[in-house]
Formats: structure tokens, sequence, C-alpha cells
């Protein structure tokens, strides 16, 4: 019989001194949406393009007016480069986003791209001749059918269309739906912080999709959970990837979003990881609180911007929101049986809450 | 009556003291292949998914044999990156390509990307999980009905199943059917070199897809060729990208890529561009003499590798060939009238011709 | 009464599950020769220039041999770059050092360089135009006066000559004399590990220099030490940087080397730092068996290479041995008084022990 | 007998279409100041630590006011990072500079750093214990005892109390005593342009110290001037580095000067190098209207910054005045001899006058 999943901090865990936000998610940053598209069907032997199918795409909207007609500031860190994802060298060079954050599986980032594209251009009336996508991955293989690519123009317009405020589904959803973590089955996760700086108050939400490390690895709240979950006989499972979105209504300029996604490094290894040699360990930074124009009134703007000297809460609250939402990926996520009868096995509360004491 | 067009060369120009290969092409490297698909179908105004087309897809094809079991070292240098390429980041993480390097229009290029993915899977029985395809993008929006995405898989296997070795066709073919170069009608340009290095002889080449630049920038040998055109009454078009390979038959390793690719900056800008705000200024750079295997019999490689102290000849060879590349491309493009009456003037060689006294 | 000091594997602690070497210090590298010159002198009240001092002088010497025409593979890593190294530049270009590593207090950076320079040219009689002196800094300035810059010439000569294989002297020496880690006394540490890669087998060792973070941060193995400490009323002391240096016999690329550093900051981010503001967390890597001759007698090197295949052990190693250097560091640095009273205390092990039961 | 020395534009060359500064000088950005330190003396063999000397420092001070209580933001970009300039790394990560810019030979940037900080700090009573010289380098060897280092205290702070607005001394002088060009004599040399932006106009200051290149690359508006003169019989020099500063008063974020000063590359290219295997080739940038306060009175600072829609115009005046720099270093250097009886010689004026026609 299955534990009732929970949260990590229902789990009695808490991840550094930093208070959550109201929902303890991503959209606790005012005017962020999450949607997800979860796609799962058919069971047995993998034959491409026919299934099974354990996958789907989880979209992020930053905000929710036009992003196109007024980027938001935004800022990259490679952590490991072995990863498909889309639209990050523009990234890194303007600083800024312009679409929703789609996530996917690896060999069907492509298609999501240009899902994407289609329902930019075709249903939204995106009549502009250069556009960055924005798509990230995990790679779902061992559950799912991935050399098919299932996803398209119509998960993308669903988990679009499904992206609400307020609370976040977490664990075997979206993007997640057939990734592991840790050799468990993963997902997605989610969480949040607030920042204090001078009067104001601010948020940093985060939002993860596991699917990196190997079951030895793990840490829980520092305690060797891999371990000693393996010691009593955990079947492993190879390690990839993790893809890693924060949010803030913080006017963190580019390459201050940039230092607060490396923070994210901090937070990940705390759960474990090494960030493998085929590891696409990624993290995109974005702020709502720094819009830049496609056609400003005046060339030159006026913007707010942190000053640096009260950058280090950000950098704890991005480490700490990144350890919880690895930790709610996989507290909340289910046992999946995929193709060719894998199995993908929850991380069984049970077992860990003696291992927490 | 339009002028002959010729490259560069036969016209009478020299691009720096090295001599070129058998085919001034960036075929000279053995094993390095190119092919083409063009498509240029209906006129008149412009409605998206139904044309005027004047776009292709060109591929790369750096080694005749599997690829992807015996991944090529490679590396990247971003000159701008605004710019929506795929499969760089993982090239700079660890240094190979492992797939045909396609390149296609900036909207086109998630549509490529999948049809590449698609090849290999469906038609090649690459039963993959993890497979990193490399695309490349200029953006022929002026003359092409871009947001239509008309390159998919049908003229990615064309385009790879046209890859010979020999001469290269230039001009207004594949990637830079519809793409300009100064203003005027740009396209694809190839060019080689021969490098000593000790006692052996190295081939370096460059392929080039152009569309960067204002027509007051362009420069030839030196000469300010394109404000004399204006002055005459050329008629200005928008700038944008470049697109540049190199590849060499000498064993370099991924970081002297990188340095390598780092010096297309340096041809590119004897020819007058400043690589705009908007611009992707992208080179990818690969060796076709550093071979890495998937499965590799001995975990510690030996490999030959070309003394730091010898590879000043090829950051010369690269920016010469580059810089050529661009001039055939521009020399062999021939005017095209795209959407709306949209049109790109081949550059004017007769005129041409005496400025270069 | 102080309690006696002892490394934290004498303690009890275990980090990873990999063997360390002979002496579980960056000189289980054969080769790798290590030297302190440490300095305390005055009390009281700081004057600049005349005191109270607690400074030193590290020097790693990574090979026995002439490093200059022998040069030896490296790769840089930056976790945050708010720091005064010196020779960082060249190194992540052309991937090689060629001379000892040195490291030392912030504001004495240059003199140590000079002195470094004095010492190759005058004393070895290197005349060479251009030599790279690769010099790093932890800022002690809180038990010292930094503003006197102390350490010069005689101090690098000192260090340079007493360096030597074997055991490390570890805690408040050489540059870690006067440097803090999470509040309490840091100090220079060190570890190692050997890795499997196929039938041989390998050494990574590391050694830091710890001034990072702050009080309630301090994790060891997983355990809010730090939190623990401070409410039994620890003292706290401003963060600063860290200073890692990771080395091998085996024989890694620089870009390898690079990715190696990057996991640095996994194994310090389980000791609880999040990388301050105003940090100079930097991660140098050098391999002893790819050397890169000044003049080679060939254009084309043949070097060997580890696969990317067996990296993965490397980047576990590094982060593991990061993390006990750091341990290592705090659990034998002693209580230091330095200027104007500042005292930095050691860790209290017999507080600690029962908080990591 | 020599031909009188003058400026590229007193020769009748114009470089692109933008307007110059009242003294096409990078003190055309108001407030930067300029000083040079020149050491010459001595003759015949080299003894080290003797001479002959022909060096010297030369001083950019960014701003009339306290930099380290209000820093001025900065971008680098590393062309060829073959040097041992310092600074670099910090202003890459936070994106300020907050002490004069240093310019002398590359053995000398040790002890010219270490002489900054001992006036700031015993002269100018700046009690901190992180300041972050940045100090930069070109190698004089050919003509000067390099080894020696006889650049210090001295000589830093006459560089820096000689500096003023206003018309800026070029050729051999400063940091370019002993510096060549293309094998010719090199040196100090500056430039401006005028930007506008909308309805303001700003501007962009170049100062660059020349020593890359070999003689058969110069290119002098596009004119292989070079190669010409070299079949007139010049004597050809080892080749080196090139430092470039940028210098405006528009608002530009650390991004954007990183971006800007991308483009000096363009400038540099087309002069002729190709930023050789042991050029340091590193270009520094920064803004005086963006200033980041030591204390600042509020958490959230609120700064000007040009819109990326009007950078375009930035990158073109980076580019040429950058070019312009170089020429104006090469036109007003004058013959020098050195050590051992080396010879720079300076370019042939009234050679080069009837190649350029």
């Amino acid at each position: 019989m299955a534990t009732e999943r929970c949260r990590a901090r229902e789990f009695g865990l808490v991840i550094g001194g930093l208070q959550t936000g109201a929902h303890n998610a991503i959209t606790d940053v005012a005017g962020v949406r999450v949607g997800h598209r979860t796609v799962i069907k058919g069971e047995g032997k993998c034959k491409i393009g026919e299934g099974p199918v354990r996958t789907g795409v989880t979209a992020i909207l930053p905000a929710p007016d036009d992003l196109f007609v007024s980027k938001l500031q935004a800022g990259v860190h490679i952590i490991n480069g072995f990863g498909k994802s889309v639209g990050l060298m523009q990234v890194a060079e303007v600083g800024t986003i312009e679409t929703p954050i789609l996530i996917t599986n690896t060999l069907n980032v492509s298609k999501v791209a240009d899902g994407l594209l289609d329902y930019l251009i075709m249903d939204k009336g995106l009549d502009a001749p250069s556009i960055n996508p924005v798509v990230m991955e995990c790679n779902d293989y061992y559950l799912s059918d991935i050399c098919g690519r299932h996803m398209g123009k119509t998960e993308v317009v669903a988990a679009i269309e499904a992206a609400s405020d307020g609370l976040v589904t977490e664990g075997s959803v979206g993007a997640g739906t057939g990734t592991a973590a840790y050799g468990f089955k993963g997902g997605v996760g989610t969480s949040s912080r607030i920042v204090s700086c001078g009067e104001q108050r601010f948020t940093v939400g985060a939002l993860v999709v596991t699917n990196m490390g190997k079951p030895d690895q793990l840490r829980i709240c520092g305690k060797p959970v891999g371990k000693k979950l393996m010691e009593q006989g955990v079947d492993p499972a190879l390690g990839g990837s993790i893809i890693m979105v924060l949010a803030t209504n913080a006017p963190l300029s580019s390459n201050q979003l940039r230092r607060v996604a490396a923070r994210a490094t901090h937070g990940l290894a705390r759960t474990g990881s090494y960030s493998g040699n085929t590891s696409g360990d990624i993290v995109l930074a974005f702020s709502t609180a720094r819009r830049m124009p496609l056609l400003p009134e005046q060339p030159i703007l006026t913007l707010p911007e942190v000053s640096d000297n009260h950058i280090d809460m950000f950098f704890t609250a991005a480490a700490d929101a990144i350890e919880e939402s690895i930790l709610n990926a996989m507290f909340m996520a289910e046992t999946l049986i995929g193709r060719d009868g894998n199995t993908l096995c929850a991380l069984p509360l049970d077992k860990v809450k003696p291992l927490l004491k």
C-alpha cells in the first residue's frame, strides 16, 4: 500500500531560515502562473512513435501581459551543459525573455518549441520575424517512448491554457511526468522564500523538474538517506539532469539574475548531486520587476535595481527554495510504471521518516 | 542585364597570403560534405503558411562515418548571441558534435531540428535517448514567409542526401536562399586555406551563411565599397546575423577550436560588420582528426593535438577563409524578389570593379 | 582548556564513499609539494605597516621539474569572482600553469606575485619576458594588518623552500594563518581521493584556504552545526572567500579540468556556504599527467586523455575532497587573537561532537 | 631625417562616419583624465635590474571624485587571454571599477598594482580591507629590461598626478614607451566619437596601448600597407598584445559595456591583427553615468540605462574609435632604440602616404 504523499514541509522538514510565500510556490511571485499537460498512455513494450508515453509539458508564464512587447529581465547559469535546452544563448546575451518558459523531454524540445511558435504566431497573432522560444528539458526515456516525441502544439497549448496562479501541482506531472530523482520517481517541485530588502519584502520562487543523481547520492537535510535506503535494497536508475527556474519580483539586473541563478547549484548540491557528465543542469532566473519594452518611448530607460549590498539574501533564498523544490518533487511523486515495465518507485516516505530523526 | 556572377578569386581578389585548397571550399577538408535544399515558390503578398517562400536548408556532414558512435571534437564562439541556434550549449560543455550540422532560417530551427531527429531515429535507426542536433540560423524574413516555417523533415533529408564533396554551390541556395549581406543579396559562401605545421599540411575550410550588416558598412579588401555604392543610389535593407562554420583536419582540441572560432570575428570585421545588437553572429569549428568514441575501448584515450606554438597559422587561415567566404556569398548570389515584392539586389559586380582598382 | 585538534576523519567523519590517498592530502598526487610561511607577530591595536600580523604564504609546487619549460594542463572555475587572484585569465585561455601556485591575503597578492617573479628571474635565472604567476587570496583583515602587506619575496621564497611531499600542515598556517570559516577560525585544509578508471587508479587531491560563510550556515555532514552552536552563544564574524586547488595525476584536458573544478562548488555547498556577494570563491585544477612543452620537438603532440565516459568519478572525488578539506581546515585550526583584540575561535570540537551524533 | 609625426586624421584619414569629440581623445568623456610616466634611461647591453629602460605607466582616471565610494559600472571582453592584467575577474563578476586604471609592462603589473595600493592606502588614506586594482599590460621586452621591473609606486604616483583632461600625449609615452605595433614602433593612441541617442548626444572615448601584430598584417583604411612596406625592406619584430580601454558618459549597464567592449575586436581586426596565440588582447569599458555607491542610502537604486534598441551606434563608435586609436599610436610614435641596440622604427609616414592613395 502506498504511503500518502506530502510536501517536504508537511513532512516536517524546514530548509533554511527564511519564510516561504503563501503557497510555497513559484506562483507566490505575483503574476507568475504555472500549467501542466501530463500524458500517460499505453503500457508494455516500447515501440517508437506508439508509446508507452509518460511525459508532458510544463509551462511557466512569467507575467500576465504581453511578454514580447514588454520583455522580462533574465539571467542564465549553466552548471553542466550536456543538455538540449533552447533559447538560453539569447537570454545570456541580451538578458531578456520574451515568451513563456516551457519544459518537456530531451528529444521533444524542438517539437515543443515549434509548437510554441505556432501558438504565438497563428493563435496569438504575433507577426514577428524573430522570436526566441525558451524550452528546457529533462530526459524521461526510462519510462517513456522518448524517441517518439509525443508532445506537440496541442500539449503546449494545453499546458499554457492550464496555467494558473496559486497552488502548483507537483510530482509526476507535466515535464516531470516520467522523470527520476536520485533513482526514485522525481518530477516537478516548487517552493518560495520571502526576502527583506530594507523596508521592502520581495519573493523568490523556484520550480524544478528533477531527473538528476544516483540513489546513493541523495541527501535530505544533510542526511545520507539515499545510501541508507540502498542498504535496504532500493533499485538504482541512471542519473540525468535538473532544470531549475527562479522567479522574483525584486528588480534584479540580468547580471544579478545570472549570479542568483548560480546559487541554485548550492541548493542542488545539498540534495547530493555531483552534476554528472551527461547532466544538463541548467538554471534560468527572471525578474518581473524589470521590463524591457520592445519599442521604448525614450532611448534612456529609468529602472530600479537592487544594490549588490543587498543581494546575499537573494542568494540564500534561491539556494533554499531550490533545495526545497527538489525535495517537494520527490516527496510528491508517486510510483510510476512505464515502457518495458520500467518502474520508478516513489521515495518511500515511511522508510525516510526514521532516517531523518 | 545582370552581370555574370563569379567567385571573389575569379574576380581577381586575393585574401591573405595562404594558399587555398583544391576547390577553395570547406569540402577541401577530407570527408566533409555539403548539401543544400533550396525552396523558391510563390510570389506577391505574404500570407503566413502559404508563402511566398525563399528559404532552404544547408547541411554540413562533418565525416562520412557514424558521427554518433564516433563524435568529432568541436568548439564554439559567440560573437553576439541574439540568435536561435540550437545544440551549441552542449558543444561548449563537452566539446563534441554528434550529428550533421544544419542551417536554416530563424523560425524554422525547431522544425528542422525535429526533422533531423526524425531522420536519425526513424530512417537511420538511431535508438538513443539523448541526441544533440546542431541547427543554426539566419533570418530571411525580408524575402520569405518566415512565420510559415516551411522547412521540415522533407527538406532536411533532401539537404543531407544532396551532400557531396568537391565544389559547393554558393549564393542564393540552401539556408542562404533568402538572406542578405550588407543590404545586398547574400547567401552561402565557402573558402579554404592550407596551413603548414612542421612538415605536415592541414586544411582549414569555412562555410558561411551571410545576413549581416548595413550597406554603408561593406568593405571589400578594405575598400569602402558599400559607402560608394550607396552614393550611387543602392537601396538599403536591415542587417542581421551571420553563421560561420569552420572545419579542419588538424588535430585541434575543443579549447583550440574555440580559439580558432574566435578568429572568425576578425575575418567578419574586415568585411565591415559591427555585429549589431540583434545579430546572432555565431561560429562553430570542428576537427575531423580528433574523434571521441561513444563507447571507448579504453578509459584513457591517446590523441594527437597541435601544439599551441603552431596555432597562429590556424587563426590566420580561419579569419582569411571566413573573409573570402563572405565575399563569395555576395559575389555568387543573384538578385531575388521575394514576398510583397521585396527585392534584394545582387552586389553589382560591374560597379564594384572600378571601386576596387 | 582547549580541545585537542584533529582532522575530520580522526574525529570519526567520513565524507563520501571513495578511499583517500596515503596522507589524505593534495601531496598524495605524486610530485605535488606544499609549503607554508606563517607570520604571527605583534599584538594590540592595528597600525598600518606595523601590524599586528597574522598572515602568510602557502605554496603549491605542482611538479618537481621545471614548470616553465614543461607546463601543466590546468582549468579554472569561478564560483563568484569578487576576488583579486592573478594569473587565472591566462590559465582559462590556454589551459596551462607555468609557475608554483601561491596563496596569500587579498591586498598582498601583488607583492607576492612580484616576489615570485623576482625569485624566478633573479634566483632561478628564468630569463623570460612573459611569465604568468598564479597567486590566489583570502581576506584575513579581521586578525591581521592587511593594509600593511607584510608578505614579500622573503616569505614567498620561504614558503617555496619549505615545500615537501607527505603530510601537509593544516589549520592556521600559511595563507590560512589569519582566515576564518563560518565565523570560526579557518585556515588551510587538505584531503585526497582515489579514483578507479578501468584498471588504473588515479589520485585527486584538494587543498583549500577557507574564509567563507557565516556561522549559521555551517553544516557538517549535513547537520546544521553552525546554527546549533549559535544557539549556544557563538560570536559571528563576517564571511569572505574560499580558495580551492585541485590536483590530479589523471590525464585530464584543460576543459575537463575546468569541469572537475566546477564540482568544488558541490563540496563547498555541502558545508553550508552560499558564496556571498563579496566572495572570491575560486577553483584551480591541474593535472600532472599532461605536460605542455615550451619548445615541443614536434608540432603535433600525442597526449593521453581520460574519456568523458569515465569523468564522473573525478567529479565525485573533487567534491568530496573539497568538502573534507574544508572540515580539516576548521578542525585543525586553533583559536587566534589578532589585531585590535579581534579573536577567531576554533570550532569547539567538544561541542560539535554531540551535534553530529 | 625623420618625417614629422601627426595623428591619423591630420594625415587625412577618416575612420567611419561618426564625428569625433573635441580632442578626439578618451578625455572627451567628461571627467576622464589621462596621465603618463615615461622612463627612458640607459643604452646598450641589457643587464637585468639595470636597464636599459624603455617603459612607463599610463593612468586613466575615470572620474574626478572618489571611485571607491562611488564605483563606476564597467564591462570586460577578452579577445585572447594570454595576458597578465589584474582586476578583471572582479569587474566581470560585479560590473564595477573602484580604482584608477593603470597600464604598464607585463612583468611590472604586480609591482605597479602594489604601488597603486600603497598610494591609495598610505597617501590617500583608503582604509579598506578589499581593494581591486585594475592594471593592464603590454610586453616591451624588445626595447626594455622587462625582467628588471623598473616601475613602482613612484612612477604610479607620477602617472596619476600627471593626469589631465584635454589633449592626450600619444606615441612612445607611458605604457606605450617601449611597445610595438605590427613590427613598427607603437605606443599610446586615443580617439573618440559622438553618438546620438534620441535627442541626447553621448561620447565614446578609446585609449589603446598597441603591441600586437606582424608587419605584413598591417592594414590602414583597408590597404595592405604592411605588406607593401615589407616589400620595401621593413624589418619585422615579434607581435604581442593590445590593451584597449573604452569610456562613455552614456548610461550603459555592465552587460551592455561588455557587449560594447566586444566590438573593439572589430576595430582591431580592421588594422590587420589576428590576435595571436600569445596575445593578451583585452578590452575594458566603463561608464561615468552609472555610479554604484559603496554605501547606498536605499537598497533599491534607480538608474538610467540605454535601451538596447539604441546600442548599435555605441558598437560602431567603439570599433571606429579603437581603429583610429591604433593608427594614432603608430602615427605618433617615433623611432626608438632600446636594449642591445634593438630598434623599433616609426611607421614611415612618407612611404605610407603614397600607399594610401
